[in-house]
Parts: C-alpha cells; structure tokens; sequence
C-alpha cells in the first residue's frame, strides 16, 4: 500500500466524524470518499458499518470503475456514483453524501434553495440546485451528479426525493461543502417558514463568491 | 444465566445508548427487548431506570407473558406490548418503543408518512403506517401493533396520540428502524411545511426497498 | 451543616446538569431548588453562576422568605419565587424554573397546551395550563405559580411571555416535569404545525394519569 | 508579548468554545476578539482555522485598524468589522459575529425581532435590531453596526441577509448576547409559527431591563 493511500485511508476515515458532528447523516447513510491523486483509485466507506467503526485499516480502495482494489469489505452502495464523478471531473478530488435533513427536504420538493445569505453566497456562489431522480445501482446519480454541476458554481447538488452530493477540491472541501449545504438549507427553511426572505443583488453574490474563493482563510492551504 | 441470555443483556442494555445518541427518548421514556432465540424468553429494560444506569445486571429476563423470570426490578411498563409481538410474530427478533418527536406528530394527527424518501422506500418500503389508539395495561398496544405491521413491509408503526413501536430480525435491527423512522419524519415534516413533496413512482419505491434488503451492507452481517 | 443540607447541596448542584443535557437552558437561565424537609430552609443555584462553575459548595441555603442563611454568593434571582411556592405549598419538595424553547413558545402566546399524546396524560394528566404575567422582584411570579398549581394534575404551569415552572415531591421530580414538559410542547408543536391533533378521550387522559401515578416505575423510588 | 495580551489570547481562544457548544457556529464561521485594554490593539481568531485547533497562540493581534501585529496566519476576515466597532465606541471590549441559525433567518427577511419574552427584555430591552446590508472586505459592515447599535439599549444587530454581531463590555459578555440573541430568536420564530406572541407593556419591559443590568448575577462581576 503506498504512503499517499495510507495517508487519505486515515484522512477518509476520521472526516466522517464531520458529519456526524453537525448531525449530517443517521445510522450509516452518508459516506466520503478522495481521490488517489495520480492514480485511478479511489478510498471510500465501506458499507453499512457504523461510524463509530471506521478506521484507516477497513476504508476501501476502489478504481474509478468502482472495482474494489483493497480491502475485505463490500464498498459504500453509493461507489458508483462516487466513482462517476471522479471520471468525468478530473479536477474533483473529493465526493460527500448525506441525507441531511433540512437539505434533503428540499430536495423532496425539487426546490432549488435561492440565495438569500452571505454565506451561501460565499461557498455555492448562488442558488444550490437540484438534480433529477436517479436509482441507486448504475450510473444513473452520477450522471445527474456531474450534469447538474458542470458548469456551475455549487459544489452541492440536491438530488431530487433523495439527498445531497457535495464536491470539493479535496474530500476535506467536499465535507466542508456538505456542512454549510445543511447549514445554508436550513436557515433558508427558517427564513421562508415566516415570509420571504429578501432578495440579494447579483453583482454582490458575484462579489462575495469572488472574494470568499480568492482571500478567504490561510493563503496555500 | 445461559451464555445467550448473558449476550443478550449486554446487546439490550448498550443499544439503550442509540435512543439517546439519535436524541429519540427524554428521561426514561423509551425501550429495546430482544427475544432470546430458541427460549420463550426475552430481555428488555427495567422500568423507570435512568439511561445513565443501564447494565446488563439490571436488565430484566420475563417469559412471552411478561413475567419475570429473572430480575430485582419491574419491567418496563410498555413489557406487555413487547411480549404479545413477540407471541405473535415469530420471526421478530426485537423490539423498540420510542416516543420520538417528530414522529409522535405524526402519530399525533394520525396520519402516516408518505414516501418521497429513497432512505424511506430503502428502510420502509414505502409508508410507515399508523396504527390505532390503545391503552396501556393488556395487549391492546400489542395487538395494534401486530395488526398493522402484519404483511405490512415497513417495520415501524405510528400508534396513535402515543409514538413509535419498531421490529426487526434482532434487536440492533429494531433500533435502526427506529433510528430511521425519526430521521424520516423530520424530513418529511420539514418538506411538507414548505409546500408539497414530490410523488415517487411505485415501482421506484419497489425496486429501492427490494435492492436495499438484498444487497446493502456486508453479506452475513 | 446538617447532613441533610450536605446532601441537598449535591443533589442540586448535579441535577442542573439534566437541564444542560436536554437543551433547557442557555446561558445561567434556569435553576433547581429542594427543600429541605422538616426545617424552614431551601437549596438554589447562586445567580449568574455557569453550569459548568456548579458544585454542592457554591450552592446557596435560605430561608422560606428567601433570605441567605448559608453561602457567599447572591442565591438564584429566582428565589422569591421558589421561596413563595414552599411557603404555599407543603407538599412540594422541588422547584425548577426553565425557558426551555417550545414551552416558552405557547407561553409567549399565552396558551396552554392541549392533551393529545399519552404521554402529557402520563405525567400532566391533562393539559399544561399558562399562568398570568408578573414581574420578577416580589411575589407575584410566586403567587401566579401557586394560583394555577393549586387543585391542578399539572406540575408544570407557562408563566406568560416568560418560561416553565416546574413543582415535584422533590428536586428530581420538578426536574422530570421540567425535562417532559418541552419534550410534550416540542411534539404538540410540530404536531399543530402541519394540521390538527386528534383528541383524546378525557376517560382515556384519566385513566392513563391514574396508572402512571401509581404504576409506573419501581415500588418505593 | 504583554501579560494582558497574554491573557486575552487564552480569553479569546476558549470562548469560541462557547459559540461550538451552544450551535452557533458552523465550520469556521463566527468568531470572537476583546480589545486589549488601554491599547490600540484587539485580539481576534485567524481566519478558517478549525474551533478544534483555535488555542492562545494561534490567536491574532491587531492594531485598531485591523493590521496584525502579533501572529503567523491572517487574521478573521471579519477583522475590519471588529475593529470598526473598537475605533467608533470606546465602552466596547468584546464584539462577537456568528451566523447563528434563526436569527439569521429574522436577519434573511430584514425583521427585527419584537420582545414578547421577558428573557429579551433583561438582556437586549427590547426589539433586537436589523442592520443595513453590507459586503465584507472595507468599512460597510462596521459603519451599519455602529449605525444601528449607537444609543440603542440591545447589544445584537442582525445583519441584513447575513448573520449576527454583538457588543459587550469584554468578550464574555458579547459571547453571552451572541447566546441569548439565538436562544430568543428561536423561541420568537417558534412563537410565531403558530399564531401571534402576546405583547408586553414598554413599562415592563423597561423594568426588566434595568433590574437585569443593575441587580442580576453576583455584585462585580
């Protein structure tokens, strides 16, 4: 097993205490995954084993055809999907889904959330969009995946009936995406709960995208 | 004791920490049994007792009447609910009762879940299904209970103005179900508060429920 | 000091932390008195003190009229209040005062919450009733309290536009009422949000109070 | 490094604890400074560094102006802000920004929150103002902090379409009414979601208010 395989086993595996944290999945449905750079691998969950049992040693190592590569275990049921993505958008090198709720109930409505708040501005540049229903077990979700954020400034998709899928840079971004996902979804729920939440300029969404991708945080990290 | 019965004191007394984790239970309201296979006895928590002090000492062994057969302390009060199930389906392996919030609204308004959840036609197969009024004190919540769940694919029951009673083939199977029931209920309470959930086809709805039972998780487990 | 006062002092200083655990409190706002039995004494939280800062040694003794007999701090600005309700009522032990969410909520709107779920029947044998405005710095929150306690099953009583007060035989059953009142008015809540409770027959509330009193739990705790 | 400084980093960095405990932070988002008495200089967390890795050294200090002048990383890019806010009210030690979920929400629709709770009138007495909207990176966002919070009895403003900033006379006290600000915007979104909170007379609420900041908690401190 190489150093950079060993090095994101431990990565994927302690960043689902993020979602955990924030209350993003229930029991064992939502997963993380990376992407071996350099390689046509990538390390993700196995499935269906409770969170407080992962560690580096029983992640899976998977080619970006979803073939497991390493390790005993069956890989997360949503792998495919995962591994779509990465095939089809090489700049992508980290995958999330959950079934957060307040996210997952606008995705049950097929409602895109507009953009009312600074900081959905600031990570999704906009409005977060919904993708089509897809079933689970082929390529279906990561076609609807890929063809609703290609092009778009959202790194979170919500998959219509079904839930959220995050991408980032890295799967340390990915899982960032998927918190603030949650956390924009539910104060725009709040908000419209008790009336209409005021409408933001374009240019300042534009602004704050622009500034929070460009200065925000550590310069290099 | 007999080594299974140890097991299962163990198993019953550690999945109690579920409800508390998932936030399900306030003070001591809510319980798990398991059957103890091969025996006309199951394991089931003491009533009134502080999740704090839960132990398999002080978990309590009553035969499928509800008596008890080994314990200093009374069984929980729902124990006659826990048994009837037991009596009537054979091939339940556990039980739990919860009084979690948001499907106890539900439960409130009598009115079952609609499915416009993948992670519902997953667990539940489609709705989760209410059942009627009935008190506590004979087998009037056991027989709802088997009433509504027989032939019925979702192992979670709403019982009417009360809350939530889950099955499974064991009792870590009976937790999950309670786990999910929740988390669907708030979904589905939030999506509806803003509008109307998206329909889902039967046949999606059949073919989510049929992959999940089959092919989630790790084979033998 | 007695041994009995020793006692209360721990027992009071560590049930404040159910209302840390179930999300009652933010801040120092809210506090747990005990009487002490057979002397003309209470133990209370001291004011503006951190849950995190509570321990049996900070803890404050006074008089019936709420004057410091032992303790360097100012005791609870609630005190009056407790103090009122021992005075008026001999067979109260505890007092607990909470602005816990959702019961501050039906309290602002100055309603009482309707008995729809076996649970309220249980432990409130009927509906949570609303007490009048009062200002803190006298008796009148004492007297609204004991006004609408007097002759009631219930032993929570929504002081207007204010918070929760909660009266037991002791501090741990004020606690319990405390804990189940916000866990009744958050399901009764969202059950009204998305339509109509079912009712409940009052026979049903009846009786379900009568066993619960009398039933439920372990002989003799 | 001077020993006040000193201390406040320790100050600044453990509060934020207090933002991650009560729920008002996601991320990285929100953070805490206090001004370093009789200095031109504030403490302030570095910008998109994890609540788990904040600690006394990793905290900025700046001069009045937002320049660092002690510190590795860069600074929150709130500083500006903060520093606006130290520059324009001398009686300010401690200011606090958070996007905490519902009052973000009241801020999203541009609507102060009425006081119907007495909790609101001790710690804010009143409404809790709505403050322009504003883009980060220059003196915008202070100026409508200044603007609206000047002569004004409540130490939290809800920026329009963005989040929260309080004021306190040190950072404990900004983290308190950065607590109290969501704890009461919940309870009011929640009163409101079923009907309509009951007034309170401005006498009362003045009484309130002038008791809480003159008699509450322990005499200096």
């Amino acid at each position: 097993m190489s150093e950079v395989v060993a090095a994101l086993r431990q990565t994927v595996a302690s960043l689902h205490g993020e979602l955990t944290r924030y209350g993003l999945v229930a029991w064992t449905a939502g997963n993380v995954s990376a992407r071996v750079p350099g390689q046509e691998l990538l390390v993700i969950k196995p499935s269906g084993v409770s969170y407080d049992d992962l560690a580096p040693e029983n992640m899976i190592v998977c080619d970006l055809d979803g073939v497991v590569v390493e390790g005993d275990l069956s890989p997360s049921s949503d792998t495919a999907a995962h591994a779509y993505v990465y095939r089809a958008m090489p700049e992508v090198g980290g995958v999330v889904h959950t079934h957060s709720t307040y996210a997952t109930a606008w995705a049950a409505r097929g409602e895109a959330i507009p953009c009312h708040l600074t900081a959905q501005a600031d990570e999704f540049g906009g409005e977060i969009p919904v993708g089509p229903f897809a079933l689970i077990g082929g390529d279906d979700i990561g076609k609807g995946i890929v063809a609703t954020l290609s092009g778009h400034r959202s790194p979170a998709v919500l998959m219509r009936n079904h839930g959220v899928f995050t991408i980032g840079k890295d799967a340390r971004a990915a899982v960032k995406a998927a918190v603030m996902c949650e956390d924009v979804a539910r104060t725009a729920h709040l908000a419209r709960a008790l009336g209409q939440p005021l409408p933001m300029a374009q240019a300042d969404v534009d602004s704050l995208y622009d500034r929070y991708q460009n200065v925000y945080g550590q310069a290099g990290r």
